[in-house]
């Protein structure tokens, strides 16, 4: 008999949450569990009966006879109904809210991702875990103490997220084709984050060498490097909400990477020890992304010649992030 | 020079409008316009600057370096973006608010569609247009008349969601692949709409057959049917708002088979004229789907032998539309 | 950490075994292990080093960066690299050469598959064995003799692609979308197969309606299911020998069911137990098709009222099974 | 009413042609024709009745109700059934037969390019011409004064299909996703071509840092690029033949580039007007290809720091392929 399905659990069950679910359920070789905390019930329009996972597992499995993959999405608010998963996927969190200071929301959600990840790690022990909830590094933080889990096996998406939009901005300036541009950003996921202007390449040439041609000019490469940084913060004033579309996809990317044993190496938040001068801190760098989670870390400043700026920007960030670590551990969060 | 790309353009930026957006974007053979109305602006949550259609787009487009499309979606506010159009796609409409009685619901929808439908042909003359906006059989009628097009081209989605559903229930309900269950909804959208027991099989055998043999019980087989008409109804009840995912894959379909000319056979919402001893009504019925629109009508009445309860279901729904549309003309809307 | 990736290997590296290679790989969730065998090779173009079966792993590979899934094909002359398979395609066997007699070929083509069969389910005995070699209901046999399996677990592959070359045939001739026909061919492969006109839908509507209609006359339909029952032959004549692509793909479908557990409902050639009125013989018929291998067989002649035609065409080509099967009993090969 | 829908030539339907016409049909916007001639057939394998393209053609329409799309192919003889395409493809041409020198070889296929491309031209003016016959770098110049086309709508495809192998090599060397590995390889086609290290990155991270860090050695990194030099005659000692999967999807990927206005950057055998220092002459490098065919080409010689080991290559590669250019001109073919 032919090898049981892959199992993935997505939980939260908002907007990225419905869109991961729906990427890998149509690949077919994955059935989707989406769950959602009756406590987060307050947070989401009024529904009368049953829950949100289990609507939009309904639709998407709606969806299903017309793309042609077997729909195999469950909704529940049951972690039991996780058990075994190969990935999990954690997305839930609050936004903040008016009134709320930055600090009360970390400690809002600190609570929410420890209370999810340790429900879901008694049911998948053996699964990897993918942290998308914000504050993105500080949450990997908080999962990898709830899980108790080799580092390995809990990361964070924030890379490919940002690292798509980056690629995204740049063809669109260039009206070169987005499968031509290469491009990765690093470090702590917002404003700091690093968009590594000395690997990114259009068509293998040097984005550099694009700007010394005249095809796109300094001021527009850094606007665009603006924009990415402030990638979030455009949609959400121009949607009303945080998008979810380009999120849910680049963590499906994630997702697929682990199921299917890839070897990708992608831009993922994992915990440092010592690369980039920094150790036991949640930062975006270039990983190998297979079955056992992230299995190697590449050291950028090692490994090619960074620029200073860069250099500097990562040692910032770095710094955001930590600032942001110490913090959750006075609140006595880690 | 290789033909210029397809062009489709989708009115109303909420949830459906985006996921029809995406999926045909996905396919990489058309540019996508996604437009949203500064009159609509007060339905949504709150945004700081552009719009939601932008937004929307934008996200989308950042979706497409991972996938491998080339993302040209754009969001305006502006019809003369919308100019040379293939397909327009027309989702605007408000949901019933409370204290809203149905009438009012419709006279605000119907206004809402003449505006769009009047404001898009003057872009787009020989598009072949799609409405999705409920009422959705009624808000036919007002597209027709606004653009003033022949019938062939103003056609409405229903039935190839309420058949997806269909299809989905009885595969979930037998454990066989969605593939191989074929299935109609017929008639107007909404509670009235009629599954059609006589066409449905699984694997090629009816579905009458799996009742007999004892494979499901003539229980859940209505069970199944009563829950296909009021698909919607319990999709909202779980995720408190409309579903999207399925009603704008479904969409995306009838789009797809119109830019390729794929001369499906898909239930679709056509103007009848004397199909199933209707005329002059707008109502779901097998169709061929091809690049000139609704190219052929199949009257089942008249093809296969089909029961009473069926044939009873076909009068009452169509009795139900033109209430609806006797309404529409009473309000001056037609 | 994820579950392992899938496995398949085909034996025989001719055009359909590295067509159903190509399909499966595609997919991304299934490593593939294509081996030719040593004895096979006069029978092929002369080579200078190495094997087919490498040479066409290395193109297949070499299709990956493109395609963009991480082509993980390998060939080999060695059964040992097939160890631990999911599922086994076995494409091995002669065409008729000039002066060679059908029972010549019978005996030979058996002995290659005893051979191949035996080989491969010592390295994979978990393994659903998928047969394509012809004369296919006779090698289904000999398959089952010589891996010594329940019989679910060694089907063959003949009715998907009778059913595609029906359904296409009926596409092209209406001028409707090969996604509207459904249509199953059942029985022997080769001139006995049945085309099931009962079950045959374009749209829905059952193909007799539509030569009542004058959409399809019934000389051009019978014209179809005569081409239909010689499709392998015209093919051969036009390209100067066996087609391809249909078949292998028509396979990958079989093993992406079994791989997926699809529970997809297929035109199986299977060991009948008294379905059909026939027992202890091959046979196409419809069938579910999951991880089990043929998970359930359904009898049409139970379930729905089969015209004598085509209850003549079925015990007909079950006549002619028994014989071929006979003469391979009588050879000694059974 | 849609704009109609693409159109793409195939002239020879051998392997290759056939996989180009494949997996240009299965992307679902273009209709396919596929021809090869009647002077071709006694290099294939003996028919009874019709054409191989026809056989070919019929094959892959029989794939379509398996995979979904609806299949356009059809195979013919006949230039005039090629009218009106967008983008032709010219695979036509023999291979070397015993006893044939170098020199009788390029006389043959000289003539049967400038046979192909005059009346195929003569049908579709407006038609981007892709070359994929051999010796590829000099058919192109054929073709080009047979078409009587300006440059930028005659290319060639090499550099995709030599690029594909580089990439895949390196890719099994170093167990990572083909997706993260980026190279080109530019210049002629066979021996003389240049895999151009400067360029090649894994995740992004140059090459030469993989070899530097030890995950490659120098000796791995130069065989693989040896290997990618003589790739097509590797594959042919496997296989006995020519390879085609790679070749025929590699050109598919440059057809979808047109078809679908990618813009994307590809390696392309365009002609030359100065970039390298070569001018008249055709030669692989990378290329904006869109709806126009060849819209930029990049000479890297002046956007990047190329070694001299591969500025002396390319000059090598010029050199060589302007030696197969003059032989045509004494030839009296140029």
């Amino acid at each position: 008999m032919a090898a049981g399905r892959k199992k993935v659990s997505v939980i939260g069950a908002g907007n990225v949450g419905a869109t991961v679910a729906f990427h890998v359920a149509q690949q077919g070789y994955a059935d989707v569990t989406l769950l959602d905390l009756p406590d987060d019930l307050t947070l989401e329009r009024p529904r009368k009966t049953g829950s949100m996972a289990q609507g939009k597992a309904l639709d998407l499995n709606q969806v299903s006879p017309i793309v042609g993959y077997d729909g195999r999405l469950s909704g529940t608010s049951d972690y039991a109904d996780t058990a075994g998963s190969d990935v999990v996927v954690i997305t839930s969190g609050r936004p903040r809210s008016p009134g709320m200071s930055r600090e009360d929301l970390l400690a809002v959600n600190a609570d929410i991702v420890a209370s999810v990840a340790s429900q879901a790690v008694a049911q998948s022990p053996d699964a990897v875990y993918i942290v998308v909830s914000n504050p993105l590094d500080a949450m990997c933080h908080v999962a990898l103490k709830a899980t108790g889990l080799p580092s390995e096996r809990v990361i964070g998406q924030a890379g490919v997220l940002d690292s798509t939009r980056y690629r995204n901005y740049i063809a669109a300036a260039l009206k070169i084709s987005v499968e031509d541009i290469q491009a990765y950003v690093l470090g702590g996921h917002g404003d700091q984050m690093v968009p590594v202007r000395s690997l990114t390449t259009v068509g293998g040439i040097p984005i550099q060498k694009w700007v010394e041609t005249g095809k796109i000019t300094e001021e527009q490469l850094q606007k665009i490097e603006d924009d990415t940084r402030q990638g979030g913060g455009i949609l959400t004033n121009l949607i009303g909400t945080s998008a979810w579309y380009a999120p849910g996809v680049a963590t499906a990317e994630m997702v697929e990477a682990v199921l299917l044993d890839r070897k990708r190496i992608l831009a993922v938040t994992v915990l440092l020890s010592g690369e980039y001068g920094v150790s036991d801190l949640y930062f975006g760098a270039p990983t190998k992304l297979g079955a056992a989670g992230a299995e190697e870390i590449y050291d950028l400043s090692k490994l090619v010649t960074l620029t200073d700026v860069e250099l500097a920007g990562i040692k910032e960030s770095a710094g955001k992030v930590q600032g942001t670590v110490d913090s959750l551990k006075e609140l006595g969060k880690l």
